[in-house]
């Protein structure tokens, strides 16, 4: 199979892009993976180019660019040129850590939506306690989501998390303000009246405090409010981890136990690291596209290779677009 | 100034509301509390009565109760009572640690609404890595909000802030998916428009991963959002903490070097703690009504009559039903 990657996209691009890559080959032996930018900046970290092959070009789409105009205007990106050898039938999948709004506005002009599909939505999978991790659908592809929207996420994210993470009868909770049927705004209300009709395994709302204790594998709610617990969740980690830090330093006395324990809390941060669990893959376009996160080092690189591989051998995207027509004669 | 508490409400009633009321009285001397609820059982606890007196029921709404019918039927209720007391002008404010939806209905249907504040908004104060904490509103009182009714929430947080909190020209940020300005959703680009034409220090959108650096004095967001990012601070947090113990017991070496953090790691837990800040305060009704955490203590309590009596002080409702007016009148 063949995987297009945005060797320009994120923070430490092409460096850790490039070295993910190499990783992925390494492993992997029926990949084949096209990196797609600056040749002479990639080649200075490429040591081995078996079943590497580069596309040149210098243009690129930066973090602080307008997603939608640079998308249209920046034909000749990194990004777009990724997504256009999928859509040229040159590879089978793309993954960016770049721009995240652009991802998503390539996905959709570039790769396009699958028919019956209203709204892609961008799905995260998110550590929990016991490592299990739990997919979140949308965070932020569609901020203004309507019920039909987060029936056709329930679906994609079961099937998701099925045919890749390998979770017989994912459990598919409804994000909401409480646990009860009748709670929340009329979005939750209404869809929770679909998801209850839906042939998945519903197991009615979840609340926000419970999503890290493994509470269900696939939780759906509006980009909105996805966008918000997902951010929240960083930012609460994080954080909590500063002032850790700044707690173990406050004395010598902390700071010799501190050393004790480092392997404990390097291991500690690694399980609230998402990284782990590959890139956000954005459902329900044609072919899988991947946004690795924007630090995305090269492991984090190499685990969204993995996990795009994993997508394109159990043909997600083609079982999505059946799903979708089923349930719509139904 | 006179406060009625309803002492069956939380986790641990009537014990630690009894001993929270009892520790406010010592410290502030022209405060008066009446204590709601079972006589007989908050005798067991009260030790000295100086300026607290018991209005006696039997009857309690429970928190698995369906709020807007407990209400209304149990009329006798301690939580119920509390409120009674301030519309018959027999208190100035009341306090609760109960069913937190049952006492958002009580504020609207027993204290009612200020004139002109089309929907209250429960406001908790939240903590940040600095400790100067900010103001989130609303948390759940309204889930299908309004541009309108955010405008308003930033107007009472606000005065809340100002008055009560000693903040002097508070930063309000409506918390939105990214700090541009034509991010979000309708309701948060709408909410964006009303917020910059307002007579408020307004400094733009914030992100929730910014919360808890201190991003804004006071945040604003529709309900459903705003319980989302309060429950995921609340369920990460303990999250991590409940893993930071897990890898902290780990080892007989890791057990040594934990009991040496140990006070650090406490006092770690406890800014992370919000009921430091006192309870949410039930902003827009006629006079204040905090609900403090169910699962307060007689320090949380306490806390929680040191805001009320604020609130009191400083005449916030007061205020707010000028600056309503004001904003309507311009």
């Amino acid at each position: 199979m063949k995987i297009a990657i945005d060797a320009m996209g994120g923070d430490h691009a092409p460096k850790e892009i490039v070295l993910g890559a190499m990783k992925a080959v390494a492993e992997f032996k029926d990949i084949q993976i096209t990196l797609v930018g600056d040749e002479a900046k990639i080649k200075e970290y490429l040591t081995n180019d078996d079943r590497i092959n580069i596309v040149h070009t210098e243009e690129v789409i930066l973090p602080t660019d307008e997603p939608v105009r640079a998308v249209r205007r920046k034909k000749n990106s990194s990004m777009v040129l990724a997504a256009q050898l999928v859509t040229d039938g040159q590879a089978d999948a793309c993954i960016s850590a770049g721009n995240t709004g652009a991802l998503m506005a390539t996905g959709l002009f570039v790769v396009g939506r699958i028919e019956g599909i209203e709204r892609p939505a961008l799905s995260p999978t998110l550590p929990t306690i016991g490592g299990e991790g739990f997919l979140l659908l949308d965070v932020g592809a569609n901020v203004d989501a309507k019920p039909d929207h987060l029936l056709q996420y329930a679906i994609m994210g079961s099937i998701y998390s099925e045919k890749v993470r390998g979770i017989e009868n994912p459990r598919v909770g409804l994000l909401n303000i409480g646990t009860e049927e009748k709670k929340g705004n009329e979005l939750a209300k209404n869809t929770f009246e679909l998801l209850q009709k839906a042939n998945l395994n519903f197991i009615g709302n979840v609340e926000a405090r419970d999503l890290l204790e493994g509470a269900a594998d696939v939780v759906v709610t509006d980009g909105f409010t996805g966008n918000m617990v997902l951010k929240t969740i960083e930012g609460t980690a994080m954080s909590v981890f500063k002032m850790l830090k700044s707690a173990l330093t406050s004395s010598f006395k902390s700071k010799v136990a501190a050393a004790v324990l480092k392997p404990d809390l390097v291991q500690l941060k690694s399980k609230m690291d998402y990284s782990e669990y590959g890139g956000a893959g954005l459902f329900g376009l044609k072919a899988p596209v991947i946004k690795a996160h924007g630090s995305s080092d090269a492991n984090a690189l190499y685990s969204a290779v993995r996990q795009t591989r994993n997508m394109i051998e159990h043909n997600v995207s083609q079982t999505i677009k059946e799903a979708v027509e089923n349930a719509s004669v139904n």
